[in-house]
């Protein structure tokens, strides 16, 4: 479920985003505390380990070591790569939300062109129309895997009404090697074409209308694909999680308070708990988190795209719109404003 | 209401900014003030308190925290973040705006492709205008606080004149789980497909436009929805959020004028009032607010979108081109560089 | 007038940029000077201040207030700032002159099928595309501070022959509390469907092209308009300069040659005239500047659009194409590699 | 193959990234391990000279250059380099995914649009769409070694299937000296015009949408085509790489351990291997070789386009879309939602 | 000439990108070797005035100013401020390319759709085809100083078959102010309006396909005009040129090595070669070079568009595709995968 605070921040206020801090679902927080503590629990035991363990010549080279790492901590560009980093999955993400196949504008052009009130009318609409629908269902059953889960295999497609059982057995008959997402839209082209020498779609100018539709939708669905089939390469996110991880491994041991008598530069003061090595955590692990939430919205995340949700509010409202509001117009009256 | 300064900097003068730091509405001032009297007295008391009230090694262990929040206040990566992250905000908020639907497209196609200067034809333009107008109503009903407000309940957008009653009961008789605001929109179409049988519209060609333009008006409408539906993950805000405070609060510790005898490096100077960090708590509290206002452009800030006045606009000036102008054309005259 | 200089970098040469630095015209010298020659007076003020004027104890207190501020001027982001700021100002700068309405599509359809060499057609064509350059006449009225001067009144645009007397009146009485611009487009509309009622245009597929490509007009008017409403939120513009400005006063002081006598460090060289912090100056001011030289381009600046050269350009050249070229065809020839 | 690895990363979950550091299949280290084994090689030499075979003032001047290559190290700006030219090279790199040609969208036009289940009817769709086949064939030729390698001449292309021996003929008989890719996209558009004389294209809009397809299509070839053409300015490859060789040439002599014994600053600690330099060295090189492995595709890297699956996979899909499944429509049933 | 490197870096091997190091053609050597002799030589002559001319007071006092420039030199943001405006130029550049004037598409259409074998008709579609070379060979005259030697006057462009004597004398009849390079773009209206008055062109549907393709390519054309006409506002390329040029001089003094023996921090070690200095100039002043190559790449260096040769393929390769290809098609056969 996307979790919406856009109502939260209509008005810029007061301290206006502090109340977005205290919120919990889909927040850092959740998403980090069990992080947070393995960091947190590492840190204490290394400075434990040092404080009470150590002898005093390894206490000087954990010390010495300890200024090594904090030294080249600093140096690795954590920042940058993040930032370039996390545009690039935003942009991705973005992409993905906007080309969501929505079916209405072809519901829209279904409801209004395709001719006839009578039973074959609305067996053609709606026949048409679940043909547009299981072509997204196809891909979203490869692309996301909450949907993969509640279709695992073609019965399911069937069993949710998307598909006849005569159109599986065709479907099935099709020898191809390949992926066969294609097939209900190939379909579509030809029960439209069907429709149109029979009279019941005008003429040309209307057909290609929907017939440019349906290939713009076609294209949001292979365009979802295409997003999932070729992520960001590999060796990307590997080294945006590599300096990252490193980043907090050298914290470990770079950030740990050093005995002040040793007057160490920068070590003279000891407050047990690194406070700003603890908020650099949040800061960077949690942007880090924002591109792995982002990097697939077709998970079951708080922020995940609601793939499941948009299946049955397609079905149900293209359906509706095709049918029973077909030609179903509320009488013309004048309004308030005539004359 | 916007705040237009453009003709202000129409031309590159002499110093041509300084003008528009003077400036009260919609200014940096106007945001921050009550941000800025919330760090200033925050600053003061802790200033008081370390020069009055403190003991010699409650200083001395005062004066060592403030080097070190110093020293940590600046590897907070501020700059870069809010960089990244308002350059976010602005590129969605400019999209939102480039997205608002206008009607001028479709009311002139309506106003010159719609035929019949009778009673009847009048009452077909003027529906179908006023289903586009509805069909952006309800997105903007959603989306803007300003406008929920001013349109609390369906009852109050059928007072204002954008529905009728009986579309009001159709409207309300469609059994949908879902959000019911393309119902307009399909009205539109079949209305329009209604008109053309009745040859109103002259054939597919002028149909098909009409669909299109309308197809293109849902999908600003559907955009900005989804805008609002699907904003910036709540965690990049948090993590933002969480820098820029934790820069302030480090700041309000470290950057305090320390005992000048001590001779702490970097702290022989001591002028009570930290210039500099106030001006840099205008950069950067003032970036935040560039993002804290733009996130949400329908809220009712300074520089918000002002949809209630959109929406009254599109009505007047769209009923007004479909119908007192439809085919009344000023007489062609030969203009002044005829031969 | 736009400052082109394309020609003078079409090779990469030795140096090759070195020459653009010798020009004035459209140049950062001219652009600067003024502002130039207060911040020197500024710092040579302070200067002979700091040298001649003050009591021993004063050039200490200001010796270290000095470090003090080039010690902050250099934690203010202004680089990173600016350069988020200025790609923001100049991407819209280039999508606004992207936008500009050329009415050269609209003239190429006019011409070709709007038919009838008689003076009924040629007088329709020179209407038609009249009202095309009335459209965004009356938007560069609202939003070029140029064109305003030049037609400050609706009788100044009857005058220039964009309006005939008649229109002017019916244009008036239409009562609307909002910008009428959208007038004459709904007026080339009504006119293009009324000649293809009268055979003037053949059929819906060349009206239809012809509604298109108004629309398509219109929207790069619309677009300008919103460019010009809805600018960048003040807050950022004020962000920027104040952090500019702040560093410039910081430098005033921060970059002072101390007493070398003093061994303050880095201060052991006088060479009075503070040639790097002069250069910054023209970097910073310089960046600035081209932001507040873009943030409108439709003022009067060397580097701003040449609107009233384009709405003279657009009127001539479109009466020329629409009226005596009118299927005034040079004699089809075999060209030189006829087989 | 390309990478993918989206569905690992469905859901944000505990340390969600660290599973995908542990791949070897396009990963970091399968692209890096030579370059790491050299470089490390490199440094244990230049260490074990330093160590066991320099003289006392050979030492003392090797810990001098030492240090200065260190300190120069640091200023070579390899991370914003690298940022700016990774992003870039990526842009490119995914227009160049999303430009690949697909004939999905015309084989659904050839399968609805052109008449007839007769024979000739069928060689005709199968014609058209093999010449579409073939346009994107010969581009992919010049674009990827991949392809060409398993079509090296034109006598490939034939037999495969492609091409008819007749049309290899006329193919050849074109005088041209230019590139000949765009021959059967002509053919397409002349045996399309005469289908529509013929009648088995029932009018000009079906015609023109056709067409336009085709041309779309085109375009996305001569796209593909204008990538491999023109790349990324050798100089700004160079750059990039000039400055990380350079960096890491540095890093060899900056980053040795130094005799703690002579206390120079930052070297008290020797703990032989420069554990943060070699991650280091994984950043960076890691970063570039993400730009090395997208600047060009079509190769044969882990992570490059599948241009030879995509040429089968699109002429098996659309001959079995526009011949067996023309007009073999299943049954309209009514679906289980029906009232 | 475009200088292709892409099928050398098709797969990321061993040390991929060090053959790219090794090119002359293009390269970055080619294009600084001559800067980097003048800053070769000046550095030498500062060292050796250092080293031999000075005498001892004015050894200090350029010891003081070398570290005073190195100091300052740090401070300058070249990085910053090359990296948005080399991605400012090199995005301007590709979207020149990318809208450089194919005729292809028009080809494909013409073509097909104006009929006839005899030699009326392929005298129209010649014509046609001509009319749309000559509009885009207008615009390269005033973008491309290539072009523009090749084509000094009107003459060469009839001498060359691009306009016959005919069509020059009523070009010249014209009378306008203004660039009349839309004037072949208006003939091919009329001529194709004229066609389908005759029955060449067979409905408005292929007309206004026509009229759409035709208008596409004048958009690329004006397009290409107006990036030569309004560039980068000279500002930002002045002060991106002045902060890469006070970069160096600052170099030329602060990069010097001083007598070791002075013990200045830093200066403990002389190479007489300032290595790391030089290849810092390659990078920077090789970043430089990018944007001076790509800002026009109408000229002739060697990364830059080969507009002559654009003009040569595509008169000749339209001319072959809408005459002799003309519904010149190969006798269709069964493909081998027929059943």
């Amino acid at each position: 479920m996307t979790v919406t605070y856009s109502s939260k921040v209509a008005n810029a206020t007061f301290f206006g985003f502090h109340r977005l801090l205290l919120r919990w679902k889909g927040s850092i927080y959740k998403l980090l505390y069990r992080e947070f503590i393995v960091f947190a629990t590492l840190y204490t035991a290394i400075s434990v380990l040092y404080r009470f363990f150590l002898t005093g010549s390894q206490k000087r080279f954990f010390e010495k070591l300890s200024i090594y790492c904090d030294k080249y901590a600093e140096q690795i560009p954590v920042t940058f790569v993040l930032g370039f980093y996390v545009t690039l999955v935003v942009n991705r993400w973005w992409n993905q939300f906007v080309n969501l196949p929505w079916p209405d504008r072809l519901m829209l052009l279904i409801s209004s062109c395709v001719q006839g009130r009578d039973e074959y009318g609305r067996l053609l609409r709606r026949t048409l129309m679940r043909y547009v629908n299981l072509t997204s269902l196809l891909i979203f059953r490869s692309v996301s895997t909450a949907v993969y889960k509640r279709f695992p295999t073609m019965d399911h497609v069937v069993g949710a009404g998307f598909m006849t059982k005569y159109e599986r057995k065709l479907f099935d008959d099709l020898k191809s090697p390949h992926l066969k997402y294609w097939v209900p839209f190939v379909w579509f082209g030809n029960l439209a074409s069907k429709a149109r020498k029979e009279g019941r779609i005008r003429d040309s100018v209307d057909l290609q209308t929907l017939m440019n539709e349906m290939n713009k939708y076609r294209s949001w669905c292979s365009l979802l694909f295409g997003y999932d089939w070729v992520g960001i390469p590999l060796v990307y996110t590997q080294v945006v999680t590599l300096a990252v991880y490193t980043f907090f491994f050298a914290c470990l041991i770079g950030r740990q308070f050093l005995d002040t008598d040793q007057g160490y530069q920068g070590h003279d003061l000891d407050i047990y708990i690194p406070i700003f090595t603890l908020l650099q955590f949040f800061f960077y692990a949690g942007w880090l988190k924002v591109a792995e939430q982002l990097i697939n919205p077709f998970g079951e995340d708080d922020d995940d795209f609601e793939t499941n949700w948009c299946i049955d509010r397609n079905l149900q409202v293209s359906l509706l719109a095709v049918d029973e509001m077909h030609m179903n117009l509320p009488r013309m009256e004048k309004d308030i404003y005539w004359n």
